[in-house]
């Protein structure tokens, strides 16, 4: 039907195991689904590439791209910038992929606004406990870190409603096939498909009174 | 999650073999699905079971249904009334099935209107070409009547629209798995959640500051 890829904004509070749900998902269906790069003008890390984990930019030339227009929303934290750039989720939609975004809920609600077709989804944890359970076992932080991320999750969890489905992360293989068929499921919407229904309108049109 | 079941109502032209597709996944999935049985005052016919086929009614009780707002939607057909009755939809998606009314669109839309939550699939051949194919092929009806049914298609494809979902019936099988997906993925719509989404937000809360 629709040949355009749908824009896909994922997210989750830390801790509900977004990363490793968004890996096996590509990995799995590399053909259907391309991950968005941000810009930053943050120095990369070790092992970083221009062009695959970020596209590395300087300050002045990501101030062009806002000047420009060139990113569909962005956002500064701690002294530097983050954001998406348009060109390259534009190209990946236009060639029939379905484009995933994973940022948090101010820049879903940025993205929503610009492009109102883009789906929303929320990853949930099983239940409050477990997602504590899942950021004590991770060992790598303080019991205050832990705290000041349920913390941060209490406040996003008032955004919860705004997005489209919920993608609760028990089991982690049906977890990436039910955000599959999700995404599968919203291909079919009948206003994702305004020219197959006019078309299929016009050749009934034209069969009408034909024997 | 929500532990309710769905009303669907499944519409689309005749000829876009609905029927069959019903068939097939009530006999696949037949723990998940009920199909809505409509009451009629039209008589039997040879092997009709009341309570199977249909709810056969007399027209005084059909009537009392009406005055007593025991029906979802209803209408009459050459002298005969046909409805949906209310307490046994309920009685099923209580129990958690999902309910599937097939109907056409008029009636979709008043169910849709008694009933917000519902969901509305259109079934649509894969062209216009194969509608009529089809129809012709089944060798049972003149051509004009075949006509006929094109002509009533034209009409009905002016509310594809008001659906929410189209189902292309190409291939049954594979037909029959997108239906399924579709309604499964419906079911992770966050504002069918409403309970879940309270009470993760409730225990989140209980958790804030606890170490």
């Amino acid at each position: 039907m629709n040949g355009k890829g749908i824009l896909i904004v994922v997210s989750g509070f830390s801790g509900a195991g977004k990363g490793t749900l968004m890996k096996r998902l590509l990995e799995k269906y590399e053909e259907t689904y391309a991950l968005s790069i941000s810009a930053t003008t943050r120095q990369p890390r070790e092992g970083e590439q221009d062009g695959k984990e970020y596209f590395f930019r300087t300050k002045e030339e990501f101030e062009k791209m806002i000047a420009k227009a060139e990113l569909i929303e962005y956002a500064k934290y701690v002294e530097n910038y983050y954001g998406t750039p348009k060109a390259y989720v534009e190209e990946q939609l236009n060639s029939g992929k379905d484009v995933i975004l994973e940022i948090e809920i101010q820049g879903a609600l940025k993205v929503k606004k610009a492009y109102p077709d883009t789906l929303l989804l929320f990853v949930v944890p099983p239940s409050a406990e477990e997602l504590k359970k899942r950021l004590v076992e991770r060992g790598t932080e303080s019991m205050d870190v832990i705290d000041s991320r349920l913390k941060r999750a209490v406040e996003e969890s008032d955004g919860m409603e705004e997005y489209d489905y919920l993608v609760v992360n028990d089991d982690l293989e049906i977890c990436v096939e039910e955000m599959h068929q999700i995404i599968c499921s919203e291909h079919l919407r009948t206003r994702r498909n305004g020219a197959f229904i006019e078309n299929l309108k016009e050749e009934l049109r034209g069969l009408k009174g034909e024997k």
